[in-house]
């Protein structure tokens, strides 16, 4: 077994930095990040320019671009695109209304699920079948489902601090659901939002039908919607709910990650890697998922740049493509990390929006957390007070498999889920100085990992 | 000297709660607020209803009416008005505008400082004097000052980590500077907006002129037409400034504090204290500031209820009017304090707006300090880690005269200055979940110190 030893003394000082204490680069760090405008600037641009971003897209090109110019303003040692070819699914378009009697119709705020299928053109009209949960279309069989549309209905619970907590307990309904509803014979799926607000605003996020099931069409309605909705098909009304959704499919397109470094002086093929994901749902800016992240790994170069901080080992920044559906990137990239045959130190992931940071997950052995989390108390005078082990994030996540220790950026989480898949995730819902502390943490983390590593 | 013993072993329940450990309770209550859209609703009808609630408005009585009302709700014991009479300020209209050569005239966003004076009818017109601080003022002396309007324009400085070092640290600005210009001749005085972004949104705030002082007007004016202005000053164009403000003072309005207690079981005759402030600047909803404070510590009394918490002493909460200016309600309630002789054993204020709390703010003796430190860990789970020793709250600290130990809430305050005396100030900045942490993390400390208080 590996054997890491870190020395946590802040009197050593190792070769390629300076004499200055910790605390005082570490303040150098959070004050550089938090008067800085430039990353804050090019989050609004890409928001702007790069709304519905998905893998292939024109949207995700210019994305692509956007941050390889905001990388470029760093004087970097290494750009450059890892291409791959991947498969890919569109939303062409979608609706779904209410069909009362009379046939009068009530549209409703809805996004199709990704890797949803398409409706008929004409779309798909059926009785409504409301379940609150997976386990209630168990007891409920066949003969009650076959040939409706069922409504997974059960809101996230509010009652939780942790809003992923309220997440990871709802989300099987629109993760499993649709599949479930296909074995039992339903003609598509329409999933209350994982949403822990009340709006208008129909949260996307992929679904996953097993291979030998028969897809169905499914799609999310808006947390609003999803009440209205409950409540006529609880007054006992003769209703029908009609969905549509047009969907395209490709076998592969050319897609490509981008990947940039500052080397390292001492240990330059041993890797930190920082990294977060481009693409984001067709209906959004993802300025929080994860528009922000994509800054805040890359602005952790341009301060290590600008503070002169020469690191011992090598920063890799690398920005995924297709997080949201299949992971090609990170299955890419993965791949390549196997080529290459460097070894990654660690990885840090930034994927749960720009809100201020609280700490770090950690999925890495007992010691390396440990000692971890011993440095982030140095940290704890910028509000770095929490640690969770556990998941670090959906790209990182495929580098486990050669045992590299995943970090994940832990946030205040309360609004995540505001926005998250949602045409609301949009610039202005991001705070800069919230984002930049984000930002400054990742870039900390990676200054004392870097300093004590030693292997 | 008073003592003041804490027993702090979860172990021991006192007559009034039931067996439940602590840990229990706390999580109740923060269930309990997170589930809740009660105040979250009486926050909306706040700011829509009550917006510029400043002292003796009709927006004031309106804002105290919607808080009864959202009060009754809860059967508390007491519910009672403080009358009395108080002076007042109003602001009937302001504006301020660069004259260029020609007579060519450039609007700026402005908002009058409280406590400000009129110009002519027609205005003033001046050249201006862009200056960085109150002392380069003094450096410049009267002969460089007189008949000009002096620019106040050092911007709050982005690096502290908390915003209220960097507002503490421009303040001076406008609190000082127009009295300061005054004594040395200049005609008016226009302040950068004390915000910690650049909008377009001026901020208003309470300026001080020493009685012996030839009061003159003064304006802020927002960040954005800030570096407008010193912009175009700094072009050596022969710019001009033209001010007018139109103020209304009043000697001797009615108004009032609203309060109301549930009474304690074993020690109804002592107090612990929850406060806000009822009034908003004329330029505001005042959602954060502090309609999100008032609906707080009103909500405390309904957890309360609705977890039937039979507290040992009486918990009184108190809305206090007129903080903004000139403290009346503060005053006035320190008054009745002393006729009313009931001991006040902790007062708790929330005036820091409605964002996710992370500790609180404590004035006290060492061994209360450290007591209530201790008590705060039982809350560590809910994001509360930080207790700093100070300031907590500007109406509770009319209470320091008769030694009541001060707390104040403390919230994560990244967003903060966005929004402070600006018309930004709006409801749908406020976050329901941030906000009902808040309120939880009040009620948590308020259910320990009444358990574990013993003198």
């Amino acid at each position: 077994m590996k054997k890491y030893i870190f020395i946590i003394i802040a009197l050593i000082s190792l070769k390629g930095y300076s004499q200055k204490s910790d605390s005082t680069i570490l303040s150098e760090i959070y004050k550089n990040a938090l008067t800085s405008y430039e990353s804050y600037n090019c989050l609004k641009m890409l928001c702007d320019s790069a709304k519905g971003r998905m893998v292939g897209t024109r949207e995700s090109e210019r994305a692509i671009s956007i941050l390889e110019n905001q990388i470029k303003k760093t004087a970097v040692d290494t750009i450059f695109y890892q291409d791959y070819f991947a498969p890919a699914w569109y939303r062409k378009s979608e609706d779904a209304a209410i069909i009362l009697p009379g046939k009068k119709k009530i549209n409703l705020n809805v996004a199709t699920l990704g890797l949803s299928v398409s409706t008929p053109a004409k779309g798909t009209e059926a009785e409504l079948l409301e379940v609150m949960s997976l386990n209630e279309l168990d007891s409920l069989g066949e003969e009650k489902i076959k040939g409706k549309i069922v409504f997974f209905n059960r809101p996230m619970d509010h009652s939780f601090i942790n809003t992923f907590e309220s997440y990871r307990d709802a989300f099987d309904q629109r993760i499993y659901g649709p599949d479930k509803a296909a074995e039992y014979g339903a003609v598509g799926v329409i999933v209350r939002s994982l949403a822990i607000n009340n709006d208008d605003y129909p949260r996307t996020g992929v679904t996953i039908f097993d291979e030998e099931t028969n897809k169905i069409p499914a799609l999310s309605v808006s947390t609003n919607d999803a009440e209205k909705l409950s409540k006529l098909n609880a007054s006992n009304l003769d209703l029908k709910l009609w969905i549509h959704t047009d969907i395209e499919t490709k076998d592969s397109i050319d897609t490509r990650n981008l990947i940039a470094e500052i080397r390292g002086t001492k240990h330059p093929d041993k890797i930190i890697l920082v990294g977060a994901h481009i693409d984001s749902w067709f209906n959004t800016e993802g300025a929080h998922d994860d528009g922000a992240g994509c800054i805040q790994v890359t602005d952790v170069l341009r301060i290590f740049k600008e503070l002169q901080l020469k690191t011992n080992h090598t920063i890799r920044l690398v920005l995924f493509m297709d997080e949201e559906i299949n992971q090609s990137g990170a299955k890419e990239y993965a791949k390549y990390v196997k080529q290459e045959g460097k070894e990654h130190i660690i990885a840090i992931e930034a994927d749960r929006g720009g809100f201020s940071p609280i700490g770090f997950t950690i999925d890495a052995n007992d010691s390396i957390t440990d000692i971890i989390s011993n440095l982030t108390k140095k940290m704890d005078n910028y509000g770095i007070y929490t640690i969770i082990r556990g998941f670090s994030g959906v790209d990182i996540n495929k580098l486990k498999e050669y045992n590299v220790p995943l970090i994940g950026l832990l946030n205040n989480n309360q609004r995540y889920f505001d926005y998250q898949h949602a045409e609301s995730d949009t610039f202005d819902k991001v705070n800069r100085r919230e984002m930049q502390l984000g930002t400054a943490s990742i870039a900390g983390l990676v200054y004392l990992i870097d300093k004590y590593w030693i292997k």
